[in-house]
Formats: C-alpha cells, structure tokens, sequence
C-alpha cells in the first residue's frame, strides 16, 4: 500500500506544494533562459541555448505527470479536511494534470527544440525580409500544433484545443459570435470616422532621441507603479514581458527614432501586464492560486492601462507636461487636444501592434481566421503570404508591400502559440468592462488619473483582479468584479463616446 | 539483467554522452541563473532566484550520481572497443563520479541555497561596510566546507579535499613549497624595486568617463580575438567570466571614473579566461575534453594575457596609440615610456583585483593561510577581520581602513569558493612558463603584439592548450607545451628582467 494513504492531509499538502513549486523552479528558471535568449544571448549561443531549454521544459514536463503525483492529487480530492484555498489549488493542478498528461515527453521535447529553432528562423526571416525563410520551420511547427490538438482532444474544430490552452472554455463557436456581434457596430463607428477630416499626427513622427525616449518610458513605467526593485525593463526585437516569480518581473520594449507612439504604448502595454504579474500573490508561489486568470485576463490589464487609461484625455492631461519636458523641442509647440487626437488617431494600417485600437480588433479577426484555416487544412504554410496580403486588403484597405510589414511581423508562432491572438480583442472588451466598473467605484478615479495619482486604479485592481490569482475562471471573475458577464457593449460604447468626441461627429 | 551488458559499445557510448551533455544543459542553465543574479536581477528576486538555482543543482547532482549512470561508467571502462577520446572521457567522467557519489543530494541543496543567500548578504555586507553583516552565512557556509571535506576525503589536511576541487592533485604540501620557494626572490626583487626612486602613475588616476572607458574596454576585448558573435560583456559588482557553451561566453567588467586600471585589466584579465572557454572544443560539449583542464591552467589564460601581453611594453606599443585616441586629454601628454612604467608600478596595496602582478602573490598568500586556518578551527570566521589586518600589515605593511578594503573585497567565500585562491598564483606561474614556450616556439611572436597581431599567439594557445580541454592535468599539460614540469624560475625571471628595467637597478 502506497504510504500516501495514510499521511495526515496537511502532511500530503505540503508535499503536494513543495513539488509543484520545484516544478515551477524549473518553468521559471526556463523562462529566464528564453528572456536572456531574446534580450542578450549572442548569436552563435542559439543551438546549444536550444537543447538546454528543451531538457528543462521536458523535465518539467516529466516532473508534472508523473504518477506519483498523479496519486497524490487523486488522495488529496478525495480528502474533506482542505480548506477553499488548498481545495481550490488541488482542484485547478488536476485539471493542468489531465491536459498535461495527454502529451507524452517526446512530444513536449520536440516542441520546445523547435521553438528555438524556430525563433531563430523567425529572426533570419526578418533580417532578410523573407517568409520563405520562416516557412519550413512553421510547417514543422503547424503540424506539431495538429498533434498537440489531436493529443489534447476537443469538441467541434481541431483550434478549439489550442483555444483551450490560453483561454479555459474559449471555442470557435464563442469567438465566431463575439466578431459577428462586434463586426457591425465597429464598422458603423468606423465608417462615423472615415466620413470626417482626419486628425493629424505628425507631431508624433518627429525625430525622437533614442535615450530620452528610454528615460521617458521608464519614467511612465515608475508613475504607473511598476516596481523596479522586483522587476527591470530591457530592449528586444518584439516588446514582451515575463516573470520568474512576482518579486521578479521583466518587460522588455523597443524604440523607433522617428515614432513616439512604438516606445510609449509598447511600455505602458507591458507595464499593465507587469503589474498584474507584481500584483500576484507571493506566498502562493508555483500554485494554481498565485498564477494569472487566463491569457484574456491578462491582456485586459495590459489593455486597461495601454487605452483606457494610457490612451484618454484624463491620462494626458498628467502625462503630456512630462512628455514635453522629455521633448521640448517636439512637443512644446503643439497643443495638448492636438496631441490626444494624434495619438487616438484611426487609420487602418499593416501592423497589429501599432495599430489603434479600433482597426486592432481586424488585425486579430484575420490572425483568427488564418491560425483556424492552416488547423483545418483549408490553407498551408505557403499560402499565408498571399492570403494575409488579401485578407488585409479585404478587411482594411491596406496592402503589405512586403513580408516585415505583413506575415512576419509576429513572434507568437516562432513560440508556437497558436490560439493566442483571440485572446488579445477578449482582453480589451474585458478592459473596457473593468475600467467601466472601476470607475463606478472609485469615487474620484478620473480625477486623481488627471493628476497623475495611479494608486486608486492600481489599488482597485490588486483587490479586485491580481490578488486572486486563478481563482476563478475568466467569466467567474468578470460576473464578480462587474455584476454581469463579458459583455462588448462596453468596448462599443467606450469607443464611441471617445471618437465622437475626437473626430467631432 | 541490465540491458546495458548487452549493448554494443557504440550504442553505450552514446548513451552515456548523451546523458552526459543532458547534465551539461542543467549546469549551464544554472549558469545563466547566475549570471543574471549578478548582472541583472533586480533584487527583490532573489529569494525565489535562490530556491530557483537550489533546485537546478540539486537535479544535476542527482543525475549525474544516480546508480544507472555509475553502471554504464563501469560497463564502458571494461569495453576495450573505445578510442583514446572516448577512453579519456570515460576515465575522467568516472573520478568526477566517484568525486560527486561522496556529495548527499542534501547537501548539494543546502550547499546551493546558501550560496545564493550569501551572495545577497555579501552584497549587503558590502553597501554597509561591515563584515559582521556577511559573517552569519559565512560561518554556516564554513561549517558546510568541513562537511565538505570530511565528505571527500583527504590525506593529511581538511583542506587539501577542497583544493583538489579545483586543482587535482593539489595540496598543501604542494602550496606550501611553491610560497616557499617564491618567498625569498621576490623579496629580495621586492627590495631592490623599493630602493630605486618611485615611478609616477597619476596619470592613470585622472577622470576617464565610463562610456569611453567602456568602449575602450571592447575594443581591446575585439583585437585579443574575443568573438563577440559567441560572447558579450556585461557590468557586475565583481568581474567575472562564466559560459554557457564554448559559443556563448560572458564576461563582466566595472569601471571606475577616476582609475584607468581597474577596467582596462580587469577586461583583459576575463577576456583571457574567456579566449580559453571560446577555443574549448564545441564538438565535445557537455564531455570533460570539452571541458577546461582546471583552474590553475584557466587562470595561466587570464594572466598571460593581462600580465605577459596586458603589461608589457610590447603590448602598449600598439595599445598605447589607441589608448590616447580613446582619452586624448589624459592620455596625450603623456610619454608612452611613462605610461608604461606607470601600470607596472609596484607597490603594497590593500585590494587583490588591483594589485601589481608581484605583490599580487602575498594577497594570496593571506588568503590562502586564513583558509587553511578556518579549516583547522584555528581561526573562526569572528576572527577574519583582525587576523586579516594584521596579516597585511606584517606582510604588505598596508592597513585596511574598513572592511570593504579588506576581508569584504572578494566574491569567492560568497559562492563558497574555498580553497580557490592559490590557483591564481599557480596561474601566474604557469602563464610565464607558457610565454616562455610561445615566444620560442612563434617566429616573430613579439614583433606581431607591437603591430597589434595577436592571432599568432591565440592560435599557438588554441593549439596547444584549449584544443585539448581536459585530456591532460596541469602537470602533463605543461611538460607537453614547454618540456618541463612547472618551475616558478619562468615567473621570476619574467619579473626580473621587466622590473630591472622599469625601475632601473
């Protein structure tokens, strides 16, 4: 008889954590090889940086599903003497136990050393401005996304199962909906938009010393109340953000000479992100509980603080003086209103991150659409060039000249993240209706934001949001914090109070 | 019966090879842990970073000693079907293994979380300035290294199993005849330099702003031959070089405003070690003939460099120039003869890292009796500070003001380095007795330094020291290169000819 039967529950528990938190050890420890590989490593560092990640990834893999533990979750659900918090933990790891089993080690090996390899041709591809040195490498990586599928299991559509990793419960079916209820209003408000003289935004394109725009960014960073003592920020190709626990959190951003907007957004995008990851629960480290909601959740806190706040007039009234003080010579000569229209500017364009957040949500749909055809099979790898370049100019108007402002703009399939991009429109209808919630209340949110005193907001989120970790699910959490589930009213009527008021309609 | 007996040696081979660089991957791991912790890791991340770290080495130790990787070593030693590679491979991989079999895996964790604490608390020590901060890790630190050495086993003193960590076969008797034998020359040089007048060297203590510094410091990394496309240099509290495959190597450097020195050759110094890590074997990684011969062999690169290249006046016939160009307010009066004589000055000072290459030796000197001592219980770690003063005093006739200058100046004891020390002096003798052997065995080796050629003797160092990695001890490695076992008359020679010039008696 294995001893873990007669262990006392709080015995069992403890084991429980400790090894959830080695596994985390070895995931975290991962995650720091991969930062230093897209902020540091030198080139030649890339193959043998590839097997090493691949071996933690695998171990900690094999650590997760081995059937010792696999025991020893099974014993603990069966206990009666867990209080919610452990219950919950014990709960949510069987749940990542089951999808965690169903890839065998080989699988999650072969993955991980195609990642890299993968993020490297990726990079090639770029330099080159050429997909066709991508594509063999995400035709490896497509089908490995089928077998994954196929291994995880679904109901209805193969990317249901890829939805499911980043988004608990998310389907095809669902985002079919939401885009088809979205698609309407947004191309009403859209067309609102077109029909008026368009803003200008050349004060925005000036030359823009790279160093003060660092100094800048950081400076918003610190405003917003990112912790520097548990976190720092670094350069990379694509900006991102990870963390190797909640003491330890790192974004990354990059800088055009010529554009205020790439820097500021791409900071204040992953200064949100950051925050949330700051604001988990520390002593939950490696457990369900000290983990993000979701990737929807997630990327409504980055969304939050990029649009609702790091994009309105209540934002730029504080951050504005500042700006011009970094920019004297750009920025003094133009009016504050001048600068909020330029920077909310609505223009279809070819790249999704430094697209505004109207036009956004059509880069996502096609992203969608594509990931969902190459899963089915209805589209290869050597079709996306011309099918994104059509899919572009059917949605938005616009033409890609070629593949560094179209398919290769994106690090998420070097990853492997297939499914992922839904989750970024989720999140700014999920933004919308936090920031809507916050703001009912918090009594004098929109005045301390004009001040440049972030605490409230902040304080609302960590209570509201962070704190909870993974406690419950997207929706769950959505119903608590707002009173009712995600709903895109918010989203619509947001926008459309905001762009009646700057293209004056 | 175990499948291995049955398996044909080439299948075995590649077996244990595989497993071998399987290790490798969760060492180097490790390593970029800690070269983040060092460089880059804000600093509330450092308790997780600890366990992180913990863990990873825990894992490796565990491979590495597990019963089915013991059985396979000694399956293969009785195979008479390998070649001279494999059989050395095999033989080392198996001392190693019989080395780390006396380690318990507890041990190994505890050994490692302390580590990363004492880190933090030397740092902390550091910012105070006071030992008595740092002193509580280090005593538990000291206790885990007689844990360590009972562990290992020794014949005669406790701390010859630690020395043989780095150096195999090293001892104190070995010790204790080379300081002997060094002692009465190089204070009879000693003497002789501090009768003759004092060079002057003010000019090396002028403001050099810490960005040219810094792009000085590259540039000299580049002619050594350092592959910036397999390496980087960044900043750290302490210089260090650690690597993560032979093709990304890292090294760090500090800069001083007010002091030309402490970067310059702390950059030669690293770029030394790292020169070695680059031209170690890539085809061989994670196998000990991919691996550096020991630490004594590694530090003979370093100092070469800094000392027999780094201050000669063959060397700064071309540095000199460029020099000058880099900082041409405070280098261009300057006489290079002036110069010269000035980085060679010699004179008793308080820190190692930024001694002259002569009294450098009774630094270590002290260190290395303050360790023996701690081993024994003849001192406690209580003791260090005054015992440290008063060894400088009877030694160097210099006496430190405060701790930072004196027994807080080192990282070593911080990662629990014991034992470590002497290898730098062995280094240095190696490193004149290696020169030695290039300047008679390369045509035109000194005219090439004067032009700035380094390539000659980076290829004669790749060819006969770093190709070969691990396939000899220190001892038969320098009677292959120079015909003869190491004999400290190279360094004193050295040290005659270059200061009787330079201080002209």
């Amino acid at each position: 008889m294995n001893v873990i039967y007669s262990m006392e529950t709080t015995k069992l528990y403890e084991e429980y954590q400790s090894h959830l938190q080695q596994v985390a050890d070895i995931k975290y420890a991962t995650a720091v090889l991969q930062w230093d590989q897209e902020t540091y490593m030198p080139p030649k560092g890339a193959n043998f940086r590839a097997r090493q990640t691949a071996t933690l990834s695998e171990w900690a893999h094999h650590l997760f599903t081995r059937e010792s533990f696999k025991n020893l979750l099974l014993e603990l659900n069966s206990r009666g003497d867990l209080d919610a918090g452990q219950k919950k933990n014990v709960e949510l790891s069987w749940y990542d136990y089951s999808q965690q089993e169903r890839l065998s080690a080989s699988f999650v090996r072969a993955m991980s050393e195609l990642v890299s390899k993968s993020y490297q041709s990726w990079l090639a591809a770029r330099k080159q401005n050429s997909f066709a040195v991508f594509a063999p490498d995400l035709s490896k990586l497509l089908e490995l996304k089928k077998q994954e599928a196929d291994m995880l299991g679904y109901e209805g559509h193969p990317y249901n199962a890829l939805l499911n990793q980043y988004e608990r419960g998310a389907t095809t079916g669902l985002l079919d909906r939401v885009f088809a209820r979205l698609q309407a209003p947004l191309k009403e408000l859209l067309g609102n938009i077109a029909a008026q003289p368009q803003v200008a935004d050349d004060c925005l394109r000036q030359p823009f010393a790279k160093d003060q725009q660092w100094k800048f960014g950081m400076e918003v960073l610190r405003q917003m109340g990112f912790d520097f003592e548990a976190g720092r920020q670094d350069m990379s190709e694509h900006p991102f953000t990870t963390n190797f626990s909640s003491r330890d959190v790192r974004v990354t951003t990059r800088i055009h000479e010529n554009d205020f907007t790439s820097m500021t957004w791409s900071c204040i995008h992953e200064g949100g992100h950051a925050l949330y990851e700051q604001g988990l629960p520390e002593a939950a480290y490696g457990l369900p509980l000290g983990e993000f909601t979701s990737l929807s959740i997630h990327e409504s806190q980055s969304r939050l603080w990029e649009n609702n706040v790091g994009r309105s007039a209540d934002g730029w009234r504080h951050f504005y003086p500042l700006a011009q003080q970094y920019f004297p010579a750009q920025l003094g000569p133009v009016a504050p209103d001048d600068f909020y229209r330029a920077i909310n500017k609505v223009r279809p364009s070819l790249i999704r991150t430094e697209a505004d957040e109207l036009t956004y949500h059509f880069h996502v749909l096609t992203r969608y659409e594509l990931e969902k055809q190459l899963l089915e099979g209805g589209l290869t790898v050597a079709d996306i060039p011309g099918w994104w370049n059509e899919k572009y100019k059917a949605l938005l108007n616009v033409e890609p000249p070629d593949d560094l402002h179209g398919c290769l703009q994106d690090v998420h399939w070097s990853h492997g993240s297939l499914g992922y991009f839904p989750t970024y429109s989720l999140g700014s209808f999920y933004a919308a209706q936090f920031f809507d919630a916050a703001g009912k209340q918090v009594p004098g949110l929109a005045a301390g934001i004009r001040k440049g005193n972030f605490q409230p907001l902040l304080d609302w989120l960590r209570i509201n949001i962070h704190c909870h970790g993974r406690r419950w699910t997207s929706e769950e959490l959505c119903e608590r914090v707002t009173g009712e589930p995600l709903d895109i009213r918010f989203f619509m009527q947001y926008a459309h109070d905001k762009y009646k008021a700057i293209y004056r309609f």
